[in-house]
């Protein structure tokens, strides 16, 4: 069964409130708005406001009046700053909109969790994160398709309400993504192999590149061009998400300083590179192979139904997607 | 001074005979014919060489009349095989051919300078290397648009005939490269760093990745994809440059795997990956400065000159490239 290629089968019924207008949130604002959806956001900066509204979008610099704003609508809450910059917000929140649903396109998900319990207690939180981004950031580079075909994780765990978790995932769906569903700690582990680990290691490369001439950044091409293209991501919103994720890290990190280096010693020892040079070639075609076509779809179990959460979990876990 | 868009200053006087029809030689023999510039092919396998005439093009299986042919008209002939694959194609133009000027367009320029003092002594010689490619290979991969603002080293030492050095750089500047003149082992050094060190961390960052879980590859995007996009090239093709270039390999490889040990240190003992985030973000800018806008050209020296070579090494090595 694949995926069906629109018509949500979930609607989203609530405005969005989108809390930072970065490339991710100012792209959700933007994809919401586009799709007919009401939503409105929130930035610190004055100049991101101004050139939010300059394009024709509903935003604020007055954090208590969204707040009050959102919780006069019943809004959905999107926290989507840096992890390292919203506990302010989840205190506003606790103090301004207390009841209201609050999501999150954050790339970890046990910090943010560990922030919300500490700020705000018995907030009603289910944690979401598109796979999506460039190496770009800011409102000028925010895009309405950002999150086009992308995959969205949401956390998924045995005591998600499920009327909560429908409505994370319908935002989801209303811009265009499948969801993920996932348990934070999965979810943290799953990140930091598929897109922490590789910040990473484009660093070391490009740093050990550019160290080598100018002639050797003269004579790189694809290669390196590629493989180097996330290390020109802000430097803040790198250290964010990889100093959240420490531990996750720390493991993919030093399974991947382990292969290196017994890649450095079969070439000094025996001239050959044969085993990591396979290892990666059957990696990256089953990656090429599971991305190829449609997603498989998540089916048999109702949202709601018992034990739906864990069954959702589990067929996630063979790489199938909710649609709704 | 930045590079002409256009009309080479360098002519091709001669036939191309290109052995070898895979990617690189295949869409060299391409891009030669649809320049309407003589161009001839060989390769061992008849397929390959059925489908390269069923595309126009003036192929043979058979490499004695290839080499005949393009001794009785002079021809430039190509190595363009895997580097562990050219013994038998330099001991037939030993027999078949000694008098013809041979170059290349393999990755490492030592291991084939060796080959050919060893079983071609008194030669002549000059290596090259167009830093094009991408993840696909085969005649069915071939493109005659490959080489178009592509950078082609051409080996360059003291020694280097100054006639001989302008046939090889006139057909990389026919085919739209700029030039990149080197000297063998800079060179090494130099695509160690650029090119296959950056095929090592891609297969080491999709094997940690495949290996958390199909979820986490379900999850995997931009970062993932680019980071490891030449982890699926053919395994025995990407074998063959790294292990010809073991020494300058192992260099750039330890670095890398001590940077990646210090980022975990650091991310265990103090949670910031503050020093390897901040150099590769800077290199990153360096080579995309680099890239950004043409090349600066090589100037005030002539092929032929006294010291003419050292002069175009000097200024190579501050990333600029000739253009005739």
């Amino acid at each position: 069964m694949t995926a069906a290629p629109s018509s949500p089968a979930v609607a989203l019924s609530t405005p969005v409130c989108v809390l930072g207008l970065g490339l991710i949130g100012g792209s959700l604002l933007r994809a919401l708005h586009d799709a007919g959806h009401e939503a409105f956001g929130y930035n610190r900066s004055a100049t991101t406001v101004d050139a939010a509204i300059g394009d024709g979008y509903d935003a604020s610099a007055d954090l208590v009046a969204t707040l009050e704003r959102a919780a006069s609508s019943d809004a959905l809450l999107v926290l989507a700053t840096p992890v390292t910059t919203i506990g302010p917000l989840v205190t506003a929140i606790a103090e301004n909109a207390p009841g209201l649903l609050v999501t999150d396109v954050i790339s970890v998900k046990q910090e943010v969790e560990r922030l919300l319990a500490d700020l705000h207690p018995g907030g009603r939180y289910v944690g979401g994160h598109p796979m999506a981004g460039t190496s770009s950031s800011g409102w000028a580079a925010t895009d309405a398709t950002l999150f086009d075909g992308a995959m969205w994780a949401v956390t998924t765990t045995d005591h998600t309400p499920a009327d909560d978790w429908l409505t994370v995932a319908a935002l989801a769906v209303t811009v265009g993504s499948r969801v993920v569903p996932v348990a934070p700690d999965a979810h943290d582990r799953a990140v930091a192999a598929i897109s922490h680990l590789p910040h990473l290691t484009a660093a070391a490369t490009a740093a050990v590149g550019a160290g080598e001439s100018d002639l050797a950044l003269r004579l790189a091409a694809g290669s390196f061009r590629d493989g180097t293209r996330v290390a020109g991501t802000a430097p803040a919103l790198q250290r964010a998400m990889i100093e959240a994720n420490g531990i996750a890290v720390l493991n993919v990190l030093s399974e991947t300083i382990d292969r290196l280096t017994a890649v450095r010693d079969e070439l000094r020892d025996h001239g050959t590179a044969e085993v990591l040079v396979d290892d990666g070639h059957r990696a990256r075609k089953a990656y090429e192979q599971l991305h190829s076509g449609a997603a498989e779809v998540i089916s048999g179990v109702t949202v709601g139904d018992d034990g739906w959460q864990q069954e959702l979990r589990r067929q996630a876990h063979q790489g199938r997607v909710w649609v709704g």
